[in-house]
């Protein structure tokens, strides 16, 4: 590997202060070529780096090592970006940051007025043009989410330290003496962290290893344990919940674990479950309790599976909708089901693993994801941040598909958020032959000749799930047996368009159906897996209400819906869907099937990029902020919008 | 009352932010009187403020607000310079102060370049000449310690607000609803407070209380309570533990509590009590228990007294020495009662009055003092900034006088404290007849044609406590029964020098005696109150050790002793002490009674301090930092200095 080329005769890092011939006048003078544009606050700066030759833009006053970091610029740093390792020097070469006091320390008069700064307390108020010296050490990095590369800069961090023991010369208090020892982290302590310190210090013979958790020191463990750091992932769902226990280490998933949420007894979705804390004063502590005992059995699985202990678990991650988030953290939910639909707070509170009733290390602490509103929850900021819908230029949308579905659109300048209420058909829910997405459920339908299914474990279909249903209707429209405005053709017209399908449209009672499956033996068709003229209705009706979401948001942006680059189909059920069926139906713009992902668990993508780079914590931050968020529900054109977008197109 | 001189005509504070204007250019240029000298981190820089004409010495990087707030100097203020409310203007007259960011959002161009600056985020990093405006709103101070006046601004706030119900147009979440209604603080909320949150706002129909401590939101109340906020000043001695509630509104104490400390039955001093953590694994946890009882038990006497409920007391300050503080904490106290003497840590975290068993609020805080080392703990601290000792020019000498004696020197510009082992003869230890300071204990002692004592609880003398035993000692030095080197004179010596005295100079045993109370009827001097020539060593031994610790720190000041312009006695004994006779035995220097203070129970009023005022806390953390520890133990020439303390002056 070549030497990279800023090493040799180029700027480099500095060498240390040299305070003796500080002179404050020099500091404050600004730099020759310094820019002039100067931000109050609002819109954005751009950063442009150097020798990487990318540029950003960020909301003033983020940090120009944030937006690197964020960037996937490396930038050196031992501790994070906390301004104690001194490490991460670089040189502002046009605009200009006024020096902090550190800074003031760490470089000499020369140094500063040549631009050099600590990145991690360089605000970036203007637009900057910064030189980053070449890295001294290779940062990890992993992949997650779509494609994000995330620098491994864990919250969690363990330090061994080999300490002098104490003399009478030297009576240094335990924690001084073991804070010096650590010269690039400067965390307070946990009060149990410090009822350990004098019993482990001595038990280790001054061989320890310091456990923190950003800016705390959570315990001391005799010996070097630096090679055992986890941490745990939840997606936390109305339906399903996921773990994925990850190596902070070498930001490797070990075990992925789910379950059904063990709150499904008070009802399937979110307002059920609101709706029990209405009836019964007890319902809120029981929800909560059947939220921690499937997060505490999900770590118990994960954590045994990979053979972790789950006091080495120092940190969990949840994103979850906003109602999963109040009941998991004991929050009365019941503004958030009822107008005019208010959360408690948009950002939760930094808590421990243990309010939440996660058995990991006494002090580990828990991350919930913040929230845009009430229906745009952490599980969908979350999602935003593991498919970098505030970082690519494109225009892309975001599509969250569920009873309540989530859709965002970014051009990468500008990112609007709105929820659309597509009600419980996707989830089987309304639907005749309706089932979830478990053993028996048909979720692939083709129609040419003849019908073929795919039903979930391979056996005979007993229902039609979610994506099985907007498959078969995209078919039938194909193959000319629903008409555009989503109604059953004739028998005549059936006849003539497929006659090999033709004996399939049949009635049960007065509705007319289009049978699946019939069972070998069966011949009435209310017996058989079908697809009834109600059914599509209720189709029609859950696309209209997603497609009238993302063209308002369109149209809020001045595109069109061929202008968008790419959809990303999200959520357990978008997931599954089917690109093509998707267009087919209208549920997303008319684009080529390319363009259209299946972006997968996205919210717990997202929650293990938080534990992976606490930097990502600040982006879901930051994201909040430049969310707007668009309410359908009081729109003048809603109602003319959705009327337009139920019928099939083309 | 006359408007102040500066308000008509004069620069008053500058109108709002001009940010159209600005400029960054001119941001940055030095002001044109611009002082040249620049610190480094060490020393200090000199602030003099205007009008009032007061010059103070500060370490360097301090801000003008704390640095004003911890003299006297008020400025505006709402927020108590948490940055947030913007009130404390102050205009830079001579050198300079780089312009924080919120100064470029508070101030035009122009002002900036005046010199305009927000008091709280301005680091004094050079001497300063500064410009306080007049107030707008007087502030509230009260006057505790020796002397000090604290300007009333405690941590524990509370914001009355009556807020606009939410409604589809308006859903920001009730947290945002809340604090966007508190222009001048910015707190994280706690769980608590934010599980509590929607209930209370919806029943309280949006009039609520944001209680705040420090920059948390700990709980919401119902209605305005703005005058409910208390707090309470623990003082936990080894012996007693005395409890003052405080109304944070006023700073006015409503009740004082005092008791045994209920660690009492583990022994009478700290190294028992250490000992016997050393000697049964389960005594840690019972200390640890039978500290918080102590704590609970004043707590519910206070406020009982005071018709408080114990949950409106939103914050305890507890002053102890290192053991009590690592016992009421939990922590193994083991390694601060053998050599090397080290401390688990120097200062505590902020923990939770529940983790000290104090029950108040459930998010109560809790804050212990820091400490200078095993043996000169955080009373000592409190002491010190109860007495001001870091900000009077004066030579003054601070003595806490105990089993081990703390002693502090300083002349304004240096602190010197040091620690002696005086033993337990002030405690009535090691005395035949000593006894503790308790009903029956002769308390003074007057020599002249007969023997006058006073006795507590005016009842039959039952025993010697520490103040008696000095006067008992110092009188009959002055009588001529005792000469120089401590022994008592001869009978014959007697007879001539304290005819009327002479009989009560006996034998008990084979030791000489002085018989100071013999009850009627008897005959036994051994059933009498009598100092023994034992006795008389005891407290030679004790006063050696603590006139070697001042003498040692005076010559480390290379100062006499008759240059001391005060002397504080301190600590429950400290203050019965009778200034004539500790300088007749050569406790103190040979000075002025006049200069020799009782100052009373100082660690409780440090405590009280911090909590009215929480400015005064970053008072304790930097005299931490100003102190140095000189040790005694490990002295060359500490024996034959205690060898040349032990006699007698004069």
């Amino acid at each position: 590997m070549t030497e990279p080329a800023g090493r040799e005769g180029g700027p480099g890092p500095p060498p240390g202060p040299d305070l003796d011939s500080y002179r404050r006048e020099g500091l404050l003078e600004p730099p020759a070529e310094a820019g002039r544009q100067v931000h109050d606050g609002t819109g954005r700066v751009q950063l442009s780096f150097v020798p990487s030759d990318r540029a950003v833009r960020v909301p003033p006053g983020v940090t120009v090592f944030d937006a690197a970091s964020w960037n996937g610029i490396a930038i050196d740093s031992t501790c994070g970006g906390h301004g104690t390792c001194k490490k991460c020097k670089v040189r502002v070469l046009a605009g200009s940051v006024a020096p902090s006091r550190l800074d003031i320390r760490s470089f000499s008069p020369e140094q500063l007025r040549a631009g050099w700064r600590l990145a991690c307390l360089a605000q970036a108020t203007q637009d900057l043009r910064v030189e980053v010296p070449p890295l001294t050490t290779r940062p990890k990095a992993a992949t997650v989410g779509v494609g994000r590369q995330v620098i491994l800069r864990p919250a969690v961090q363990k330090r061994y330290v080999e300490l002098a023991e104490p003399t009478l010369a030297d009576q240094r208090p335990d924690l001084t003496r073991l804070l010096d020892a650590i010269d690039d982290l400067d965390p307070q302590p946990d009060l149990h962290a410090l009822r350990r310190l004098p019993t482990v210090l001595r038990a280790g013979d001054y061989r320890v290893t310091a456990v923190i958790v950003d800016e705390a020191l959570v315990d001391v463990e005799p010996g070097d344990t630096t090679d055992r750091r986890f941490a745990i992932a939840f997606d936390l769902g109305t339906t399903t919940v996921v773990a994925t226990l990850l190596d902070l280490g070498t930001g490797t998933p070990l075990a992925v674990h789910s379950m059904l949420n063990r709150q499904q007894p008070f009802g399937g979705d979110v307002i059920t479950r609101i709706s029990a804390t209405m009836l019964d004063p007890d319902a809120l502590d029981r929800l909560r309790a059947a939220a921690h005992a499937t997060l505490a059995e999900l770590t118990a699985g994960v954590c045994a599976e990979a053979e972790v202990d789950p006091t080495e678990v120092y940190e969990v991650a949840v994103a979850g909708n906003a109602t999963m988030t109040a009941l998991v953290l004991g929050i009365d939910p019941e503004p958030l089901g009822v107008a005019p639909f208010v959360m408690s707070c948009s950002t939760p509170p930094v808590v421990l693993a243990s309010d939440l009733g996660v058995p990991v290390h006494p002090r580990g602490r828990a991350l919930l994801f913040p929230a845009l509103g009430a229906y745009v929850g952490g599980d969908i900021v979350a999602g935003m941040l593991a498919t970098g819908m505030d970082r690519d230029k494109r225009l892309r949308l975001f599509i969250d598909v569920g009873t309540n579905c989530e859709i965002v659109l970014s051009d990468g300048r500008q990112i609007l958020a709105t929820a659309a209420p597509a009600g419980p058909a996707f989830e089987g829910g309304a639907i005749r032959c309706g089932m979830r997405a478990a053993e028996g459920a048909i979720e692939v339908v083709r129609v040419g000749e003849d019908v073929e299914l795919q039903v979930i474990g391979d056996v005979a279909p007993a229902g039609l799930c979610g994506s099985g249903l907007v498959d078969a209707v995209a078919e039938l429209v194909k193959a000319g047996l629903l008409d555009a405005t989503g109604r059953f053709v004739t028998d005549e017209v059936a006849a003539e368009t497929a006659p090999a399908l033709a004996e399939r449209l049949t009635r049960v009672g007065e509705e007319r159906v289009f049978v699946l499956h019939r069972p070998e033996g069966v011949t009435d068709p209310a017996h058989t897996v079908y697809l009834s003229q109600r059914d599509v209705r209720e189709l029609q009706f859950a696309k209209a209400a997603i497609a009238t979401g993302w063209s308002l948001l369109l149209e809020e942006l001045e595109v069109e819906p061929g202008d968008v680059q790419q959809v990303l189909l999200a959520g357990s059920f978008g997931s599954y869907l089917s690109p093509a069926s998707a267009v087919r139906i209208g549920l997303v713009p008319d684009l080529s099937v390319l363009r259209i992902l299946s972006a997968g668990n996205v919210a717990g993508e997202g929650a293990k990029m938080v534990l992976l780079s606490h930097r990502e914590r600040a982006g879901a931050a930051t994201l909040l902020e430049e969310v707007r968020y668009v309410e359908l529900s009081d729109r003048a054109d809603f109602n003319d919008k959705f009327v337009d977008q139920l019928a099939f197109p083309g």
